[in-house]
């Protein structure tokens, strides 16, 4: 019936791995499907070149700038909406509680009556948020960061990118940040751009089920991937106020293969979300036209960041230090994520739990505010916050005013303070875990050296705190430089940013890349794995493989569709063939067909229809519409009729995908996928006969683990490979 | 005796084109090798890598990041020596000058005397650098910037990276500017970082004659590419205090496939660069510790970089000026360097018309010293060059300290002066020019805007100019971004390089381009060729291909090696066969080998030697002793008997090259061969017989055209390949 191609001399290699134990680290799950960044050149394509020339090119060229243009604005009008979303709701909980707060010291009736109103006004946007994050979309929780990191690498992550995330994780983040949850609105910024960046480029929704039909020349996996690294880079110059960074981010994480034009596009959107973001801020705030307002994160103005030959060891220690406590960090969020996957079980118990800690942060914030009775003149370091409470006419309780202050506001405190005053979540609570420890030694260096200007140890404890937690690098670095507006202070950025990537890298995973492994997300790394020259393709293809012959008939097809769930097959011919004296069939290989093109082909009944010239009508935009979520194979209905008939799959198939030997060595066929953006390589034999096949999950499979100094590859268990 | 593997139905394509026109842009040079970025992994290596572990893993990787550092220090030492030497050069000349005019001033006796000694003062600085750059070292004329970018792109440019044309370079850059000649310092330290970067990479100098033995590891193409562009980085951010400018740029040139560790090791010798230029500049002018001295080229600082909304409607006319006057001066330029290619033949009349233009320059600025007699207090607009000339007492005559100011330091004044003053090399001449050009504007500006800043429309116009010549973009934005120290004037920056960049490439190729192009040398593009997905592997590829057998006789090889001079062969086994009823001889594809490992193989008389463990003491080391400068087959003597003896070239070659169906379409190939950095892909055809071979010439040949808003494609003559 069908045709798996198997020969001898290759273990078979297709195991099931059932079982595998909730948040452990060393599986590959099966529920994520691969990308295909590799662009699809068939028959039907070459058609649709010579069939719309060189205007066609020019068009698509134009469109692709219009549409990071348009990423560009929207990205940030979103980081708009969340900023002036964010600051009506804390000045409105802000009247109210001083409301009675004021009284309550007036009548001087105890605090009970505030404390409710408090918790209240805290519980309500964060069950609002968690209920629905927690029922209606659960994929808007945390950054995203990991996430989209594993888009950017070529992994389908389903809900990613659908405007129903886009939506409630606006509304998440504003509340969350209302609620008094430790967060930021910087990580979240980069998933929203992401989805813009993939709504405008498709030019249709499926949550409003709507489809504009224009721009379906980016209808492809491919296109996708640039508009979305595009996005992450636009959320991140709205962010932090740096484009550079993230046009650096995006390739960090995104791009293989450096592609020029596609840079200076992403950095165009970047750019253009910046200013937009400037302007109606500025505006907003009362001075239009003014352009020098800085990102979301805004770190505030350093006036001096010089610093001396001898602080250099001083940023080392500290990076050490963030490296040391951010593998801490990694290693202790890895140990609760397991705790609430065991216990946090249920989607009531989510909301609950958010209820929890909320009430909890209120608590302890009230307690502290009416224990350390700690006051301060208004005025001196004037807050935008101030409640007596207290404290005399005339000056406002610390305590209280930094309760209000957002994160962001408390780092920017940490980082301009003068040197004498009060001792204070992974982005925002990240820099300001490190801000404040970096404060700390700042204050013992001014032991020593009293001319120090303790702003820039904060700042370095910031990023080295960062560091450690994310090992994020170059485009930390520069995403930092860029929110300080210092390119001379990027060397001792750069320092304390490697020194704690180095330390953290010794002892445990940065704390995305944990996240992706507890998700069985099959990430691919930068490098092969060490040492694998010796490794074959024929060691860790996948065989045998299900393939088709060139003229395929339809009942054979929506069979194999039905029997397995792999989502590309090579297409071979048999020829009767002698070999050194034996007879035998070989079955060479033609092409490589994807499941998507050929339930397409089964949907529009595409069969070869003799003495019809059905062949004019087809086109590539067929296999468009319905990108990129096709039918499934059961949803299918066939007459009878229809499942005598052939496909000629010669017509839709990929006719020369890339392939390898079966004796190239792993190092090579993992940097051809890698650089390719492949999903499929099909592998050959001697003779040009199909052998095997390698997926990305073949290649994932082999973990470099780096612990203690000591390096060495496991081998992930990974359950039906689906690819 | 050899094995032209040749098929009915391709077309041969070996085609021999002679007689093609000095300086024309329609034909590639032979004389051109290839660079070959594929790892090579052949048994010898997995012998290697088997016997070192994960302990040579670890150190080559620390080698690398201290390779990293010493190319940074050492950058930032010839960038220090380049800007001393011209300091001290500067003032001697002046101080010189300065005594003769004073003398003639007072004693009234015309100025024929100054002059003279001008004259003498400027020519033999000038005969000096045009000497050594004609005489001894021509690859070290010009900035070198297209000749870097070309070996980043994979091309093998002779003596462009030896110790001998570094020292020319920088004698030459001194006396060109110390001999008043039109250019800077900033595009030679390019090419001077690049030299560096090979050389201390490498372990050994070829001009020197002196093998350290040391990492010898790094003996590859590929690896010398990445130290390479790191090297170009830590030029430009010596150059122009720009270290991220650096990073892109050399991205943008060099790395195909992006790699992160790769990235961040460049960025970090990129800093390492900036810093210790910093530093020691800072102490040369006696504030030690003191790092903020910015780069090379000093811009100065812009207090006030705000601009208006209305602005950017300017802006981009300012670009499209810049794009207009950058095609003109590419035109222009291409019609002098005809000119000269003609006329200045021979190494005396080069040396001749460096002395023309320099007492040109020197008589032209004497009569304009002249003739204007502008006068200026002292005091009021400092200037380190102060000349009375017919000035009167406490003024002095602004022409003549213009004309003793370096180019940069003219684009400073033009830059910050105020808007009342005077009016009056590729990048700093085409930063002055536009500056120039750009402060008019502003003047215009001015007229209708009282309160316009004049300084940034001298910015924009010299970004305009500079975009319009060498049409780079992003890495401009951010190199100019870097250098004026304010990320808010980045928008401005991109749109008008954005728009010259547009304009400029509607007329005319960019500068570098065009030179890269007059010379012949196969630089390919980013994109293949738009609309040629229906042009398949067959159709570019050269055949008949020469192959050897897995088995070959010494002599064979010996005859091949001097016969063709191809670079890379495949290995080939010969099957009986039976097809379809037909019974004949098939070659299946086995490997690939490069001429450089036959002449390593035959040198070292490595022959299969049976009963003697010879394998033993073969190593891959012995393959990288003579790297990168192989002998020729002639120099290679082999007595009668050892042409007798064969090699088992399979246990050299590689054995599982990229290799492409014949029916792969062009973009398909195209980007395989660009991604991976590739020198041939073998062309196989329906059953794994070796069909042909595409080099980089191949690709490079198909030239796309877009002139005047209509695209075609060229193909340019080629003479003999040899790739």
């Amino acid at each position: 019936m069908y045709h798996s191609v198997e020969f001898e001399g290759y273990e078979s290699t297709n195991v099931s791995e059932d079982n595998v134990p909730i948040g452990s680290l060393d599986y590959l799950s099966t529920k994520y499907e691969s990308l295909d960044y590799e662009v699809i050149e068939n028959e039907l394509y070459c058609k649709e070149e010579e069939n719309k020339g060189y205007r066609y090119v020019v068009q698509k060229d134009f469109s692709r700038w219009m549409t990071f243009f348009w990423i560009g604005v929207i990205v940030a009008c979103v980081g708009i909406i969340i900023y002036i979303g964010i600051e009506v709701g804390t000045n409105f909980k802000f009247n109210i509680i001083k409301k009675y707060f004021d009284e309550s010291t007036l009548q001087n009736n105890g605090m009970l009556k505030p404390y409710l109103v408090a918790l209240i006004l805290n519980s309500v946007p964060s069950v609002i948020g968690s209920y629905l994050i927690v029922y209606v979309e659960p994929m808007a929780k945390g950054s995203g960061i990991p996430a989209v990191k594993c888009f950017l690498n070529g992994i389908k992550v389903p809900r990613l990118i659908r405007l129903k995330t886009l939506i409630v994780k606006v509304i998440g983040v504003i509340s969350a940040i209302l609620g008094g949850l430790w967060g930021g609105k910087e990580g979240p910024m980069i998933h929203a751009g992401a989805i813009i960046a993939a709504g405008i480029s498709q030019g249709k929704s499926t949550t409003f089920n709507k489809d504009l039909g224009a721009l379906n020349f980016f209808r492809e996996d491919h296109e996708k991937r640039d508009f979305v690294s595009g996005g992450a880079a636009a959320g991140i110059a709205a962010a932090f106020g740096a484009p550079v960074g993230g046009l650096l981010f995006s390739l960090e994480e995104g791009a293989s293969f450096w592609n020029q034009a596609l840079t200076w596009r992403i950095f165009f959107g970047s750019m253009i979300s910046m200013f937009t973001l400037y302007s109606v801020l500025s505006a907003y705030h009362g001075h239009p036209g003014d352009l020098t307002y800085r990102g979301l994160l805004n770190f505030g103005k350093f006036d001096d960041l010089s610093y001396h030959i001898l602080d250099i060891p001083i940023f080392i220690f500290m990076g050490i230090l963030g490296g040391l406590t951010g593998a801490l960090f990694c290693h202790l969020n890895l140990k609760l994520v397991k705790f609430r996957k065991r216990y946090v079980d249920t989607n009531w118990k989510k909301v609950l739990e958010v209820l929890i800690i909320c009430s909890a942060t209120v608590t302890t914030s009230f307690l502290l505010i009416l224990w350390t009775n700690d006051c301060k003149k208004l005025g001196i370091d004037p807050t935008e916050y101030p409640i007596q409470f207290e404290c005399k006419d005339g000056e406002f309780n610390v305590m209280a005013a930094l309760w209000f202050q957002l994160l962001e506001g408390a780092v920017r405190s940490l980082f301009h303070d003068p040197p004498v005053d009060f001792s204070g979540g992974v982005l925002i609570p990240g820099l300001c875990t490190g801000a404040a420890w970096g404060r700390l030694v700042g204050l013992g260096v001014l032991n020593i050296f009293p001319n120090t200007n303790i702003g820039i140890y904060s700042l370095i404890g910031a990023a080295s705190q960062l560091g450690g937690i994310t090992r994020m690098t170059i485009s930390l670095t520069i995403i930092l430089v860029e929110a300080t507006g210092s390119i001379t202070f990027g060397l001792p950025l750069m320092i304390c940013l490697m020194t704690a990537k180095w330390v953290g890298d010794f002892f445990s995973e940065s704390i995305y890349e944990s996240q992706i492994q507890m998700s069985g997300m099959p990430l691919l790394a930068w490098d092969p794995p060490p040492l694998s020259s010796n490794t074959y393709a024929k060691h860790f293809m996948t065989h045998p493989v299900i393939t088709f012959k060139m003229i395929e008939s339809v009942e054979n097809i929506v069979k194999i569709l039905k029997t397995y769930t792999h989502n590309g097959f090579p297409v071979i011919e048999y020829v009767q063939n002698n070999e050194l004296g034996n007879n035998y069939e070989k079955c060479y290989l033609r092409g490589l067909i994807l499941r998507s093109q050929l339930i397409v082909l089964l949907q529009k009944k595409i069969f070869d229809r003799p003495l019809t010239n059905y062949w004019d009508s087809v086109t590539v935009d067929i296999f468009r519409e319905d990108y990129p979520r096709y039918s499934s194979i059961e949803d299918i209905e066939l007459i009878q009729n229809d499942l005598k008939l052939t496909i000629n799959l010669s017509k839709y198939m990929n006719p020369s995908p890339y392939v390898v030997q079966h004796t190239m060595s792993m190092p090579r066929v993992f940097k051809l996928f890698r650089a390719m953006g492949l999903r499929h390589i099909v592998v050959i034999n001697d003779s040009n006969e199909v052998a095997g096949i390698v997926t990305r999950k073949d290649l994932a499979r082999y973990k470099v683990k780096s612990h203690m100094g000591k390096i060495s590859v496991n081998e992930l268990k990974l359950s039906n490979k689906m690819d």
